[in-house]
């Protein structure tokens, strides 16, 4: 059983504290939050060993009637792997520890690619990542991408990509933050930042542009390939992906919302998307150019991904299998 | 074992359908559907007999490659209570065809109360509704203003309440509804109907007034109550409900939207929040004046309602057996 | 003076009224509305003649106290030129009436480009639509487009050209449409309707793909447009065109808000950006594609595109002065 | 002719300068700001002085090409009054520099109540803030309960009060403030700040409790009030208040957009609704309570406050004849 500890229990940790708990041959051995809120209480009731990420604050999950187990650091002393799911740049403060420790670390996708040795995406790159002391599992964008990019590349070879992404201001629970009413080209120069850090991964030609809307539930992709491929062509090749998810007209399932009714539907944990949902009328080709939307779950579809990357970092060997296994654990 | 048909199966018609799934003494015989989308599907999946519930409308599904049952009438026919969930106003057209297949009638709070012999709340007059040939089940927010006003009145006696309900402006994946920017006093004539709702099932002087906003999770109530009891003979009374939940400051819940990921995190199904969600630090009582604050989940809050009064028209004589019975049966 | 009518006096209407009483060639003989609320009493203040644009409700304008001219047909009997504004779809059904009266038509982009002679944007086809019965001006978002690909094709012609349109769900008081909180693509097939509508217009091979989000301030397009042209040939075009302007970095420009914020500090009457507002650090040429982002106010942008139209209908044959009287008297 | 300074060119502050612009006995002799963005410029476009709020940030100004006249305390060293218009707490850090330059101070709502000798509503206690060295114009929600609640106490006398305060978000270009789709109790402890803020101008039991909600345009209020007055005087008494408008069925305004639509239809700067805008038929009498909905402008109702607190710490002794100046100039 591989040793799994998760950092930062909040969005991200706590889908893949739950996910590798599914898996066979991963356990959790800790979680660690820096503050008693109720998903801390979550976590306790999960079987979780509960630790504080922030030592002096150990306190406060006393006065709360939290029981924790110790430190941080004491969670490391019991892993094989810990999945670092802090806050944007908190990852890479906590690098040092990750090493004095001896740990194998596993990033998100809110830290630059320096802080590990690889970027990760399981379609993509797993085989170069087997053995690495440090990988980041890229973006919830920048997965989503690479997932249809990668098996377009493989399959056809891929000239081209321009991409617009239309992006959620904020996770359903962050009320701080904005917008209301307004929408921003985000960021406004062109290209945005998820050109580069698909390229972290996968060698492609790719221009990227990004808004934030007032939303809270999905991204969505508008995605332009240029590829030789068929139209038919293009479907059965997403349709061999196990992470690609297509949207039939019969669904009747026109926007984001209605993604998210039907995975909670379906009795998906906190309904999640892990699939990249590609709406099949959408996908289109002319004159060499592939079109398509997509919709991406932020909140989750990174979490399958983590769990490929404990695997490969503790040096299984198969990404496929794997992705199998973390597929059929979960239930995709 | 009670056999419960669901016609509609929309928000509340798939969420009654699982609660009555769960009991040990009712089962769905049958769930009638308009339109063959992801829902039926999932109905289908759920192991629900489907039928269409528009006759003509039966050859869609067959397109769809959707397998129905038969018409709805089929339905009634095997059926001891029909739970009738469809669009407000639809309720009362289908009122005569469950009266011709004699079978007891739930209705729901979008219609008016004279469709029914009796409306009802579990906790204010289910004893009153035993035996009834049809019920309605009063809307989510009188549902909520009941399941407070009556332990009040019970225990301490109520004078005038005075309730205001900011409402949300359509459900998560009612993408054709807004207000998208914008705040309506709704209705703008002071008392809103909830008022006279809520004395559809009790007596009591209350007076409420509404507002409508660009929020889908839930709505949120500010109520303001005269009466005798102490602030903590209001917080005994209360938490000896079942269905009244208190928020307390350490879980750390700002918003409706943080109750929804408590609820996620909690693995209920679809996240939903059956109960009274009342934030503890809210209540408090000055001058013989009890104020507090309370979320309602407008999807959910009627479900083990509905699941009480299938028991109650099929003559059950203890409602609050039935209450402990269903509430047993979903986790509250 | 061109004796100007305007059928339909809700967001475009009493703009494109007010827009004319501005110019010193034209006048506005008569407005006609189908309600007698805030609007009619508004247009009654301006001094606009007003008329029952549905003759059987004119007598709720005299409940209301609003006092009216007569039926539409006595206003078209007075005008050289009626401006229809009216909901999509109802100007096809009134044109046979603007046909009877004689009187040459301008209709809007929600009709259908076979409702009039020829469809209208001043920079692109202007010469083509002097002395016809009847132009279209195309859509907000149309016209947008046109008011960049047309310079830039003029001046160094382009290729393919993609366009991604994140499109405001309703306007600012339109509060019955949503979505409140979703992302649609919207349509879901690839092209939307805006690059037929393009064409109608102007010879280009361009795919448009759109997304409705809730926001209701302004539209946001991300354009990629093959051209041999440079960042400083594209900026130089672009900067000769008086309805598109530029916002540069020292504004502290970043959203759809802000302009809205700039427009109104700047004394625009109802806050209007009747030009197409091109962030300039989006800007950017890279092999032969340029890229930008443009922010297009839906309920203003096809205002001076109407005053110019009128002029064209009645003869008037310098496209560009016309642009320059239009822009003058409006103080673009 | 007062010369008046305003530290704090952003929502409020370039307001009020608009608006002593516009009366006969006070001018402009500056306005001081932090950034050199779009308001920046506008201010200089206006005419007004612009000065550097914080030194060092003065060269930013000049790299941005907007002139400035030099450090605030050169402006204050022109003024009678400074009207203090920085976000919450800056106020009271400024407060020194103030009394250093012997200039009377006008601070916002934001700020503590201690921060000036009183705090200030124009109908409530103009009197008693003449010649004093420095008021608090209390805030925008409390303005608003002011200008109905001091008439009816004057006119009827009140009992006990009880509002709900729905507010909005985040100002319209605030796109960093949520909530996107949230409503919270905002406090959650009840009565909110706003009763006690109340009560620093007038003595009133009244309680208060709030909402935050995805909105920007206005707050809206409902409102309980104990009164011996009937629905006709109640109305006579609130006609006669030159900055309480009603909103009348025939207008057909149902929501703050609405209201914001109308504005900006009159003509009024900025869109602004300086009045409280109560709807008619709301306004309800019942077994000796009223009941009310009214719509507060939060970035103007303060703004004609300002221009009267101007003229009371200068010595101008008539309230009502200040007020009446007020709004004449302004067009109220």
């Amino acid at each position: 059983m591989i040793d799994v500890a998760v950092n930062g229990y909040g969005t991200i940790g706590k889908r893949v504290a739950d996910a590798v708990k599914e898996q066979d041959d991963m356990q959790v051995v800790g979680v660690a939050k820096t503050r008693p809120n109720f998903e801390a209480r979550n976590a306790v009731e999960q079987g979780y060993p509960l630790y504080a990420a922030v030592e002096d604050r150990a306190e406060r999950f006393e006065e709360a009637g939290v029981e924790i187990e110790g430190p941080v650091e004491e969670m490391l002393a019991e892993a094989d792997v810990v999945v670092d799911a802090t806050p944007s740049g908190v990852g890479a403060q906590n690098s040092q520890m990750y090493e004095d420790y001896d740990v194998k670390a596993l990033y998100q996708g809110g830290e630059d690619a320096d802080v590990a040795e690889r970027s990760f995406n399981a379609a993509a790159n797993y085989g170069d990542c087997v053995d690495c002391d440090s990988v980041r599992v890229v973006s919830c964008n920048t997965t989503g991408l690479l997932r249809v990019l990668h098996p377009l590349e493989r399959n056809h070879g891929v000239g081209k990509v321009r991409a617009t992404l239309v992006r959620r201001g904020g996770d359903p629970s962050q009320h701080g933050r904005g917008p209301i009413n307004d929408i921003l080209p985000n960021p406004v120069s062109i290209p945005s930042h998820h050109a580069p850090d698909v390229r972290t991964v996968m060698d492609v030609d790719i221009t990227t542009t990004g808004f934030k809307v007032p939303a809270t539930l999905m991204h969505v992709h508008s995605l332009n390939v240029e590829t030789s491929a068929s139209r038919s062509e293009v479907l059965e090749t997403l349709e061999g992906e196990s992470r690609v998810r297509f949207l039939d007209a019969d669904d009747g399932v026109e926007s984001t919302a209605e993604i998210k009714e039907m995975m909670l539907d379906e009795g998906r944990p906190r309904g999640d998307a892990w699939e990249n949902m590609v709406w099949r009328d959408s996908v289109s080709v002319d004159d060499g150019e592939l079109y398509l939307f997509q919709a991406i779950h932020q909140e989750s579809d990174v979490v399958p991904e983590n769990v490929d990357a404990v695997r490969a970092v503790t040096g299984y060997e198969d990404g496929d299998e794997s992705v199998r296994r973390t597929d059929d654990a979960l239930g995709i």
